[in-house]
């Protein structure tokens, strides 16, 4: 099933890119917890406008991570393509990894992560050979409530912050809303990667 | 090089995660027209507080697809790495194919591409078998005037149009934001396939 039509805001579209069909799931699915659906990007109640604004970017941007591996077996998840892939597995567990560390910095101000952090998060972070041996075994449910988990503490954080934390720049040049905008759109870097291995898993 | 230290925002980190490296780029390059950082999400001078917030996310992914083919042939903007694959020079174009059909029905109200939008865009916009025979044999010059040209129309006309439009919802409840979000982060799903299909060109 490489070719489906899609009516979406008007454009009758007849796409075969399964990356671009993958980001558009047939149905308007609500959000948890918000009478909003995840096609409408905007301010969203209980936040400040801008960080409402990212929050339902984060939100879309993860059902189409959760879409992206639903139905994939353990073997599915750990499978390498060749000797310097990462698993799909390990690729999920990386997205929340790199939301720990963005927690860490911009929430709690430290710079790095702490012994326990590094025990828990530091291969799925760095990838390659630790997150090969050591990420792996596990059913999608694993990742999904590991995901599921950071992305908790991440929206109840984002909850006592405002615009001015999001847009206020540092030394640097760079501000919170950057930092949050690249950690959603981190997501979207990996779902490539992820639909590229999911069409050639054994099998398939 | 799969391991390098950066510093942005205040974390010391230390990846060997290309992608990520890909997504930082060492210098904060200031975006074109703008006296702003690509580190800087948030509202732009021209344009309604929203919509110039989605343009700086614009300007930084299209900054790291810019960084993505720097320094590669003709060749390795042509390979195919497997029969099903797409080359990196036909995925560059494929976002500018995306971005035109969203600039089709957002902007002009229209459904489809008429006959020579079709003629220009459609291999590009499909991929598979009409973009591996048709795209290739070009230079990265060439990718890069296609992708600026439709880029500087989507900028003229979001300078045109205001916030209400962005967030206001269709009968579908979908919205112009959440379509010009998904062109964006489309570039980041495909950069995640070409940092991919770059570590693996030949000889590489």
């Amino acid at each position: 099933m490489n070719r489906r039509k899609f009516v979406k805001g008007g454009a009758l579209l007849t796409l075969s890119n399964i990356a671009i069909v993958a980001a558009l799931p047939t149905a308007c699915a609500q959000q948890p917890g918000s009478s909003r659906g995840l096609y409408m990007i905007g301010p969203q109640p209980g936040y400040s406008p801008h960080i409402g604004t990212l929050v339902s970017m984060l939100n879309y941007n993860r059902q189409t991570i959760i879409e992206s591996i639903d139905g994939l077996s353990t073997a599915d998840l750990d499978f390498l393509v060749d000797a310097q892939a990462n698993s799909i597995g390990a690729l999920v567990l990386h997205l929340a990894a790199i939301e720990k560390i963005y927690q860490v910095t911009t929430f709690e101000g430290r710079r790095e992560f702490n012994k326990q952090e590094n025990k828990d998060w530091k291969a799925a972070l760095d990838l390659g050979d630790a997150a090969r041996k050591t990420i792996k075994g596990q059913p999608t449910s694993y990742y999904l409530e590991r995901i599921a988990q950071v992305r908790e503490k991440t929206l109840s954080s984002l909850k006592t912050k405002d615009d001015d934390w999001l847009l206020q720049a540092d030394k640097d040049n760079v501000n919170n809303y950057w930092r949050w905008f690249h950690v959603c759109e981190h997501e979207s870097i990996h779902r490539g990667e992820i639909v590229w291995l999911r069409k050639r898993l054994p099998g398939r």
